[in-house]
């Protein structure tokens, strides 16, 4: 099984990482984005019988710290 | 416009994070993970008259190294 997952700030908590950016990127092409949020991304592979189990726990336990970040899991479907 | 960046390292370059985080998770659920791969996300908005350009420029002279890093574009539908 394959997955996607990706991490974000939670609304309301700060992201200092977007915000520099987001400076940076206005001073170099003299515009002003509305907005640069930044975020985690994992790509995820993994047999196991429980296998949506323990991708949802590994997203919630070890990629993401549950108090100021949300996050969210994409499946493969199985086909592809 | 809106816009979603992910930025991942090329393959065949190494991913030290994403190794570090297998190792943990493999022994945190004493499972073997095939795969977890690591990269960044960002979510973009800007209203300009050469959006797809910048986005683009942003993409690959700010938010990636383009010697080491692939990057991609995910634009928002206009309707969305």
């Amino acid at each position: 099984m394959k997955a996607t997952i990706i991490v974000k700030p939670k609304k309301g908590v700060s992201d200092p990482q977007g915000n520099a950016i987001k400076k940076v990127a206005n001073n170099y092409f003299g515009v002003e984005f509305s907005e640069i949020k930044s975020g985690k991304y994992f790509e995820i592979e993994i047999e196991h019988e429980n296998v949506k189990d323990i991708i949802e726990q590994l997203a919630s336990k070890i990629l993401s710290n549950e108090i100021i970040e949300d996050y969210e899991i994409i499946y493969e479907s199985r086909d592809s």
